[in-house]
């Protein structure tokens, strides 16, 4: 049953100092009680929200978002995340601002931090570019702080970069925790992550990789699976091994989509471009090369449809655990008749889980507001029981 | 005299329950209470501000916009009625988001929302096509709210469609009901809503649509006139037709200009493109037919120019009730020698009535904040009452 | 020391009344006073967010920008200072909004100024345009609350004009007081204002005018050294002069950059496009002749060529006061090797002044907060008392 005190008890149980003033860029780089943490908190900020209970825990403050692609659904996740807490989203346009890597990183970093309490960056379409942007920043608005620039130290919020997609993975962990009723009855659960085919574009990868860096340390049995070629980066691959070892659970790679779907308890179709191609493309763009890119993009959709049956059907789904996994995605799919005349999913599957993937996109905003409290806030539950016990309405009604 | 109480008590005696946790689409669906309940709300918020006492009702929580072609006015009306009850203002840009039409209106309705307590639609372009989007988004997210996706139910705010105007016609009636001092001296007002000659571009229909639809509840005496082939939506005149029956007012057409301005006590005259030429636009657009738009708009000019003499002239507004009609426009006008060569209406006149065209406009932030405040607030004269007697400032001075 | 009671006392001293519910659109035009009170009300911003104390004078309200080319520091500066305020910022995008000069200012600036406090404008590029501009954005927005359109007067902030640019050189000199640890150790400082070498473009003249019409105020010894043919506007030399002469230090002006470091306490080296040429472009632009505007754009890079020696080496850095003075600029600087072949600025220079450098920077939000709050706030120094004895804190920690 939901009870603040319930929430309040699981935190004061919890071991996450170190999420004091600090960022949140990969989930591999917490430890399993930050991982709680961040849940409770998120499911805490809900059940206050719901209650129509303020959790504006600041008075003023901007919260900083920079796109370097096109987006809603993150955009409007931070922007809902911010208010939440009280902060005023303010856009980094590149297009508006003309901001280059390299050495001025560090002066725009300082420039837009004055009075930033979070910064979120997506970068996710390069190799070796995004996430180092986002830890340069980070750097930087640290060193500002020390040298009595910035009053404050923003936290830095992956919002997507090449590696991994936190605020989308833990979400989709937060949806599993409630699906299965409690984190402890995700170990044992199978769930395949798994290519499909895609007529649109090279996706990014940070989706497959964050979700078998994260879905491994709950003791599940993880399985990768693509059409030979379709590799994502070996270095996550890495984690996922080792994380599932400490965990207690597997993590095990397949060519074969309906081995993958054997038996699974939840399954999670998603098109993606290889780890080479990705590469190849973050070298034509460090070289200009834009006709190259084009070139490339032709060559990756023409070798997607070489896998055009990887498809997520009713008769795949079928070999599925009791015929009713989980299906997830992270949103917007390309559904098959619908967005496009063949694509990740059938019609039929995507809209008998409609509701369900709705749902686990809700999550998100919370997942990041929960990221940037407990970056801020020192003692959660002192905060929350002071919330609740001194009500300020979040509504008028 | 203006007084707190006489609007609690005028509050205390209209009937508008049906507005709370509801949408407000179009004026001819709302009952005269509730029309008057919007009234009542904006000028109380509109008291208030003066009086330096703070309206927020939310102490957090998003409001998005949503418009589809450039705006400034209503842009600003809406972001101006957002932050006047404590609701930040995030837009939802098209470009940016590459949202279309059919499936993918329900995921984005749901996907902006997780935060929304109001959505404000313009979507005035094409026929058939805005106020079914509105409506499209407003059966998502009360789904939504349904499925438990979204915690709370989003309010949709016509900002105009193709069908009405409601937040400008609404704001143009309150500046009608101070100009003649109360809303029962209405009755027996003659306006004339009349097309104007302009060179600049084929108009929406929703301004004279949305005036015909919602002066004729108020007893009356509207006139549409307009040249032979510029005719509105059918619908719209069945709908004036049969509110003037109500009302006890009448809803008469003329395509002589001279006969609407005669001892009129409003004018009205604004430019719009026929209601067929709109649909042909709106066939082209569903065809990708951009050259045949282009055409399309070559030759509504060339059709306006026939009706070139139709302009709100000295010697028309000396036809008028005591040579001194007001005069009303939704700016911006089309101003001869001013904005452009020949226009809508002569600059003397113009200027005349700028100062009561701008108080007109300054309307309409309060029109949609009370809107908004409707379908939140179950009971508004009590909320006004705390407001009023515990009062916050809402500038320190 | 710095103690809330020194600020309260201080303003306690000055006479600022003149600033209450008035605009800040050149520095020249404030008395000693008015600028001592803007850097005390800044200073005792900063103070207070330091102690985490909230400085929210408003519970809603409008800042709105208006930015008429590119910005990423001014703009996230405006948006600091209106959030450490209360106010949300809403931009005006000219791109969205297709306004026009002339006839259409006036409603302009009425129509988005129903809720406005405080309207800021950058308008720089074109000569006789930007100040006018801001100017007629305020006397029409004066009239519109006079006239009863707006329930308030919006204070009108210059972010940067054709003539001055009192935000930055406000926070310059804001930097210099707390350098040399008190406003009354400028009075004989020398300050070198040069201009540098830069390849990109043709640069406002706001900076280097501002400068010189701002710290003659003080009793400096201010040289302004350019190559002939790089006049700044003659209005602001005689501005200068006076200053000057009215403050007890000097107005000297040099073809020589060598003259200009010669023991110079504080250098600020930083290119410009001659007033000249300036005004040339001013004129393509009003003839729409863009080819033209380019041409002179590539005369102007050529001519500056022929200065290319005019650099921040170090040699020249050694020929200041005991070879250390203060290296000033207002960034984004041309950093030779850096951000250019040749520019502006050695970068052994620039990377050992980067920390004041920022800091420089970081004072702009404050002392544009503080411009709106003197003309918002009629007693300061009560509001500061109040906030300090009541504080509300801006983060829950």
């Amino acid at each position: 049953m939901r009870d603040i005190n319930n929430y309040i008890d699981k935190l004061k149980k919890l071991n996450f100092s170190d999420m004091y003033n600090n960022d949140f860029i990969l989930t591999w780089e917490k430890t399993r009680d930050e991982l709680e943490a961040v849940f409770t908190v998120a499911d805490t900020l809900r059940y206050l929200r719901e209650e129509n209970i303020s959790t504006r825990i600041f008075d003023s403050g901007l919260g900083i978002s920079l796109f370097r692609d096109n987006s809603t659904r993150t955009r409007f996740s931070f922007s809902s995340a911010c208010n939440l807490l009280g902060l005023e989203v303010q856009d980094l346009e590149e297009g508006k601002s003309q901001i280059a890597h390299g050495e001025t990183v560090r002066e725009t970093a300082n420039m837009i931090s004055f009075m930033a309490d979070v910064i979120g960056i997506r970068d996710d379409m390069y190799i070796g570019k995004g996430n180092k942007y986002i830890r340069d920043f980070s750097k930087y608005v640290r060193q500002g702080n020390e040298d009595g620039v910035l009053e404050q130290r923003p936290t830095l919020v992956n919002l997507q970069c090449d590696i991994d997609h936190p605020t989308q993975t833990m979400a989709d962990m937060l949806h599993l925790i409630h699906h299965f009723n409690g984190i402890e009855n995700l170990k044992g659960k199978k769930i395949a992550m798994t290519w499909a085919y895609s007529p649109s574009y090279g996706k990014p990868l940070s989706v497959p990789q964050g979700i078998v860096g994260l879905m491994t340390r709950m003791g599940m049995d993880v399985v990768l699976a693509h059409p030979e070629g379709y590799e994502i980066m070996s270095d996550v691959e890495e984690v996922a091994k080792r994380n599932a070892q400490e965990s207690g659970g597997t993590f095990t790679k397949t060519n074969s989509m309906e081995e993958a779907f054997k038996d699974a308890d939840i399954v999670y179709p998603k098109s993606w471009a290889p780890f080479a191609a990705m590469e190849k493309r973050t070298n034509l763009y460090g070289m200009g090369d834009m006709n190259g890119i084009e070139r490339l993009e032709k060559e990756l959709l023409a070798r997607n449809k070489e896998h055009i049956d990887w498809q997520c059907t009713e008769e795949l789904m079928n070999m599925t655990k009791d015929k009713k996994a989980l299906y997830m995605h992270c949103l917007p799919a390309d559904i098959t008749s619908i967005s496009c005349k063949t694509g990740e999913v059938a019609a039929s599957v995507f809209n008998r889980y409609r509701i369900p993937l709705y749902k686990q996109a809700s999550y998100k905003p919370y997942v990041i507001a929960a990221m940037i409290l407990l970056s801020k806030v020192k003692n959660p539950a002192e905060l929350f029981t002071n919330l609740y016990n001194n009500p300020k309405k979040r509504k008028f009604d």
